[in-house]
């Protein structure tokens, strides 16, 4: 009877203001500011912000923004740590139509200036300890943003500045508190732009929409259980994917954010216990932190503790500690091209009653796509085929779905890369085991080619991990005549530990083929990003400059 | 610098297949299905069903669909209980590309044969109980639809019918269980039809949508801060409002449904007990069947119970009685043309330390918006201008956002006068309190005009429940030559007692004013629709016939 051309659901059943409104996630804010005006948004130090404050707060960040002339599609560009104004910033942002363009306070001014540049900053804020950073970017960049300095009352450095720039407090002092702030005119208007921090080549402006982040921002209230009232400790750097959408998925749940300028083993302790902190996120070396702190700084948590970590797999020994210490881990990954986590290891109720090193094992798998993500696969680039579920065959890890960027901000070619064939190209690879989990294996450039077979160096970390005098490894190619290339492992000890490298290829043995055993063992620091990612380009460089 | 005509951030920056697929609450079951195979989706009677095997049949479903002729845009209805074949149409019909008609049982047949019409049904699946129902239905309906019986293993009954019909069983047989079912081609495409219960007038078809669905089956989860693998109770009949969106919600957690052929006491609490059910939904008749079964049916239970209440407030005495059990209540209000849940009575921690009544109080309010909800307000139909928040003024309760009906089924009037203004206008009464909760006061057509006084038959009703002779009261408005009209009560009384009018007169004086007090009372049973709502139509009939 109905076709889709005359498909009578269709008729006089359009879209209007009453049954569609845009996705967004600035809308959990103003709902947690109407229902839970009272309850605590936001603690920094001795600070205490209310929904109420954060949502007039972040009004009045959008209405000075708007005065200042900002107009939709306009970049504001930030350098802040975790502290409140950052979370304005997430909100007050794009509540007056710009897009937040968050940077890692832990790059060069180069890179900087070259970002500001590419994302033509209209005004950069930045907290007081980043001016001297700051002012030596902006003397490299084109652009001549606005220069607001926040001064945190929690921060005891002094740095001056020698630009001319307007006072953070005085700045949003000049808003409106009650402004109409702009809904996005459509949910697939820009939210963020986010660099991805470039082991290799030109830094990429990632682009994130509304759309997305209201889908991720409510993914996460789901996947990590979040309670009504949650409380969850800033660890993970919000220049990093926008926190991985959490500044908005508190207010899902009209839950707390701990801000935190540093991260540094005692105040997380102390911020542990004191706020009674339910969740956090961070990176591996977050976890050693924690559990390498003195016993006089770790606390007694009373409350469980939900920990989310992402790039490398922890190491079992750090798994294990943690365990101990009372936190739950979960691994995810993702990129910030899916606006962080896209990725979960969902654990099954049948691994609970495993011997530690199985649960290990099953835990550093990265697992299932996330909840707001459509789909998930591993592929062969060339044929776009999927590989088997196998557990061996390597493939490239593809995405598909809500939470993946619009594309890349004025590179129309390295999006249309991206996006070849209709799914998003990670570069990481990885396999899918039979019950349908995805293990990675390697970034795509650094697999390591040697007599014609492919070696993944994580697989040669992970043995080097079982080491107990290896604290950090790093594995990558060094050029090799006969085999073209071979394994080198650079190598930091745990402290008071030593070994030779007789030793190390004497355990590798055990749980490596000997081809995999890495020719050269380096004992020297492992330089890492920003974000605790290691650096193998740079260590490519050291071998062969 | 950029406005919104030369956004850069829309350029070079579309959507494809890798960064934007139609929102569609099917994806739960198939993300399920992937990650959690083996756990239990349904339980109902001795079977137990898989979320591998719920999603195989959901699929085998859709593609037996597609082969009998199926195609988007088609109506595909239903006339079955809570059990397993209802939450497979949940699933197998939008599969399909088809969109699911799930029939009130409760309902005569000359209602379901208007609905089969205006539905334009192709196909009709009915339980083996409802075969007389149907068959009668069928007999005066125009559409001659594929009549599909289902045999429940549970069902004693022996009906059997005069027409010829199709078993499900060996229908879905049919199908391709590795079907590669239709995702929506536009997440704004419908994925049920659902007839109001129609208290007046003839029945609107309310047509919902993926996207909808989909936010809707979310903000259930998170609204009801459902676990992973939450236990759900199927009281609500999933032919209402498609269970407020929860065939759908329970896949998001990897949860478990329980399925009831029927609303006794007795299964009921043997489920409660035995399944170890979290959570589930009922009217509050639900509850007074709950506290008011003999000791010893009802059980002890050592987990923690939600129970999501709507329609009406429920009595005090009622909600004491539940939180004594062991009930968590939490009152919910929307319509069938909001998806179910729009509006949740978030729960104030400082009303914790009040006393008894003060909480029922609070409870009895229907609250603030739904999560999935982008605004709720009382207007003044005429002006479109918000009531202030004072508790007192009285207006239309008013929705919009997108969990809001695409509109009414070949009803284009209908529809334009729901949305007038760019809001859905609800028929309901209600105030807005100074701290932003929401508490209906009535229907509109309900409301008494005494004397050119607007009076609340809402308030009296809560007056006339403080009465511990009074089981359930309704007030309708009763013609009055002075007055215009005069407010008329209909009462059940609580088995055992007995009262005069001349004591409910006095007992009302002291809280009502004078103006306000029925001029008459009633006793004796009150009518219901399908799902335990009043039937004041029919107690309007009554008085005026």
């Amino acid at each position: 009877m109905a076709g889709s051309v005359s498909n009578p659901f269709n008729t006089d059943l359009d879209r209007n203001p009453a049954n569609f409104q845009p996705l967004t996630p600035l809308t959990f804010l103003e709902r947690a500011a109407a229902v839970m005006p009272e309850h605590v948004a936001i603690i920094h130090g001795a600070q205490r912000i209310s929904y109420a404050e954060f949502y007039r707060r972040s009004r009045q960040l959008a209405s000075a923004l708007v005065s200042e002339g900002i107009e939709r599609g306009d970049t504001v560009s930030v350098l802040l740590p975790n502290i409140p104004p950052m979370l304005e910033a997430h909100h007050g942002v794009p509540m007056s139509g710009a897009v937040l363009h968050a940077i890692n306070t832990r790059l060069d001014a180069q890179t900087i200036a070259f970002q500001l540049d590419h994302a033509g900053a209209r005004i950069l804020i930045v907290d007081r300890a980043f001016i001297p950073l700051a002012e030596a970017a902006l003397a490299l960049a084109e652009v001549a943003p606005l220069f607001i300095v926040y001064d945190d009352p929690e921060y005891a450095g002094s740095e001056t500045g020698e630009l001319p720039s307007v006072d953070y407090s005085a700045f949003i002092a000049r808003g409106n508190a009650d402004f109409a702030w702009l809904m996005p005119e459509d949910e697939w208007d820009a939210i963020s732009l986010s660099y991805t921090s470039g082991t290799t080549g030109d830094p990429k402006g990632v682009v994130s929409h509304h759309r997305g982040a209201y889908l991720l921002a409510q993914g996460n209230a789901l996947i990590a259980n979040l309670p009504r009232h949650a409380v969850y400790l800033w660890t993970l750097p919000m220049f990093h994917c926008n926190g991985w959408a959490f500044p908005w998925t508190m207010a899902v749940v009209f839950g707390t954010h701990v801000c935190l300028r540093e991260v540094r083993a005692e105040p997380i302790w102390q911020a542990l216990a004191e706020h009674k902190v339910t969740h956090l996120c961070g990176a591996p070396p977050v976890m050693s932190l924690l559990v390498s702190a003195a016993p006089q700084v770790q606390r007694a948590l009373p409350q469980a503790v939900e920990f989310f970590t992402a790039a490398a797999p922890p190491p079992e020994r750090v798994l294990a500690e943690m365990e101990t210490a009372g936190f739950n881990i979960t691994h995810l990954y993702g990129l910030t091209e899916t606006y962080g986590p896209a990725v979960v290891n969902e654990w099954q109720a049948e691994w609970d009653g495993l011997g530690q090193e199985q649960r290990t094992h099953f835990k550093a798998r990265q697992g299932v796509r996330y909840l707001p993500l459509e789909a998930l696969d591993v592929m062969d680039p060339e044929t776009m085929r999927s590989v088997p579920h196998d557990g061996e065959t390597l493939g490239e890890v593809m995405f598909r779905g809500n939470v993946v960027m619009k594309g890349y901000f004025r590179n129309r070619r390295a999006t249309e890369e991206a996006f070849a064939g209709g799914w998003f190209h990670s570069g990481d690879l990885g396999v899918i085991h039979p019950d349908g989990y995805l293990q990675l294996k390697d970034r795509s450039k650094d697999i390591i080619i040697s007599g014609g077979e492919n070696i993944s160096s994580i697989e040669i970390e992970d043995a080097l991990y079982k080491h107990p005098a290896v604290a950090v490894v790093a594995v990558v190619a060094m050029p090799d005549e006969k085999w073209g290339e071979t394994p080198c492992a650079f190598i930091e000890l745990v402290p008071g530990h030593t070994v030779t490298n007789e030793e190390l290829t004497q355990h590798c043995r055990d749980y490596l083929a000997g081809y995999k055993i890495p020719r050269q063992f380096v004992f020297e620091a492992i330089p890492r990003t920003g974000t605790g990612k290691i650096q193998k380009n740079k260590l490519r460089e050291r071998i062969n400059p």
